[in-house]
């Protein structure tokens, strides 16, 4: 106990990145893309007059946001920028979630949101997903008095993702509270529901850069969603930090954002390397959760997960193991190169005989 | 009102950044620095693989970290960095001013310190400058029953700062909460007080690389305290965001620490060039208050200063104006180039003849 915290401070209990290895390992843990990001952003860097990093950003990152409206077929005053879709949740959480009622989330899916509901004090109410591992959208629907919903589309760690129809469903249902959808890895596979935020001013939709667009190490986030919505957002983000996105990201965003090609081979890339993997993973007897996202989630009726994970560590790979309950023999396999996916199925050979 | 909003989003009053104007002007708002960041800003960027973007950052800046706790003469586990001092600033006020009791501040200090309190529904003491203009320590001292104590040090937008031993006097007496000195314009001609927390445990010091590094557009803060201090820092960051400071950004902070033969240059060209500005402005009748920090806070006795800053922005030149009770017939002119000096200088004869 430090008499210097807040006591609400002792409570926290933060959020765990998967790591950052400085050594030399196979990093399947943190569902990075493992192809560059478009050539437009290397040329960025080069050309870029660092006298002008001594001016402040454009605190409203417009330029950004037309690219980003343009992309998602909305208008400027439906997107917002911010560093990394993580700040982005955070900010939506404290603008959104906070109406003296539970927020309604499913039982499985990505681990920060329980974690910025402690940081804001925000009641969790924990639906279990269904027989098929996916989130129910029913439950979601059905549950009373609510300060709103969160889940993430396709969902994490599981990969499964719902169609529009199903989340046109859910929203003709709940139109008093924000339903928001964490989209960080619908380019893998999965629908975007962007464009129906047009329609349903309570829908929020996030996205990122980290993943589909390779740009995890330059922090860039966005939301979609009603100009009504949109604005709360920008009414927290002018509380805490006027300038969350800096010059350069916003410039190597755009440039991102403008080959379309490059974005397309890269996630066909990983699309297709998925679905290999998945093969020869269940020849090995794996079980493999069906997945729209550049991870797939997998266990072994013969093998622990826990030791698998300390195995694939040993001899140089890195996945990802939850300290779950139920979820303890599963592993979190980040998508790669074949190669490197080659050598994973190699090792689990070994591990696996 | 939204009925999506939580109720509380409604009463906040976010702050409000000077512009960022698109057009030519000479931009004297928002304390920038005049001169570029050092030359090995600019190799960074020429030699960076973009590659590396794909992968997360750091979420602890340790490379980053070293490089201040070098420059400081601190430990690295007394060194926090952020996205800005903006957003250390948010995550300190979570972190250590919520005891239910209210928050020691100056009247007249930086003007997001409010916003943060609205944010987090802290309570604000606020205290009037004594009859210098000055942060009165006396009083700050007095007070009972506090949750914290924040101060600008130099003050903004007064530019006056407080000697060590002013500040070491009051932190003899305050030892139960923290005391966070804000020391955003330290490097213009005031002592830092980074040493002086491995004395007091209670002491967060906080600085940027917006003005005196001339990095305010890659968004880099950091804070100087305890090891329990930092740690609170961290628990609040990574129930947040994990990775508020990119890649670049890191990389770019190294790159401006290590030239101190260029930081130091430029501080003594603004602070020369601040000097001289003042003097020429009192020979035009303004009085100038003592200012150790890259603006100087000026009023004329015979001319509004809302008209001044109309005029000076008619004419290309952009200041800033509070409208504030007590500030509203002063301007607060940022340090430029001798060269944008005398342009503003020229366009004042005109406007008071």
């Amino acid at each position: 106990m430090s008499q210097f915290w807040s006591p609400a401070l002792h409570e926290l209990t933060p959020y765990v990145p998967g790591e950052q290895p400085t050594e030399q390992v196979i990093k399947l843990n943190t569902n990075e893309n493992p192809y560059a990001p478009a050539p437009g952003v290397g040329r960025v860097l080069r050309d870029y007059a660092a006298s002008h990093l001594r001016l402040y950003p454009d605190p409203d990152s417009v330029a950004l946001r037309q690219a980003l409206a343009a992309t998602y077929g909305v208008p400027v005053s439906s997107v917002f920028a911010g560093n990394g879709s993580d700040e982005i949740l955070a900010f939506a959480f404290q603008a959104f979630f906070r109406h003296g009622a539970p927020l309604d989330v499913p039982e499985l899916t990505y681990s920060f949101y329980p974690v910025y509901a402690k940081l804001y004090d925000i009641e969790l109410r924990q639906h279990p997903l269904n027989e098929r591992w996916e989130v129910d959208l029913d439950a979601l629907t059905k549950a009373e008095s609510r300060s709103g919903i969160i889940f993430a589309n396709p969902n994490a760690p599981t990969g499964h993702a719902h169609s529009l129809d199903a989340l046109k469903a859910l929203l003709k249902q709940v139109t008093d509270r924000v339903v928001l959808l964490d989209e960080a890895y619908v380019d893998f596979g999965a629908e975007s529901a962007a464009a129906l935020t047009q329609r349903y001013p309570n829908l929020l939709v996030t996205g990122t850069f980290s993943k589909s667009r390779s740009l995890a190490g330059i922090r860039l986030g966005y939301a979609i969603g009603s100009p009504e919505l949109i604005d709360g957002l920008k009414r927290i983000k002018d509380s805490f930090n006027s300038y969350p996105v800096d010059r350069l990201a916003e410039r190597v965003g755009i440039a991102a954002l403008e080959d379309t090609a490059h974005f397309q081979a890269c996630r066909e890339s990983v699309i297709a390397t998925r679905q290999r993997t998945q093969t020869r993973l269940e020849s090995l007897g794996f079980t493999v959760l069906p997945s729209q996202a550049n991870f797939l989630l997998v266990e072994h009726p013969a093998y622990d997960g826990g030791q698998l994970f300390v195995g694939l560590r040993e001899r140089g790979i890195l996945v990802r193991h939850f300290n779950k309950a139920g979820l303890q023999n599963f592993l979190r396999i980040s998508i790669g190169t074949d190669d490197e996916m080659n050598s994973l199925i190699e090792v689990l050979e070994t591990l696996c005989a």
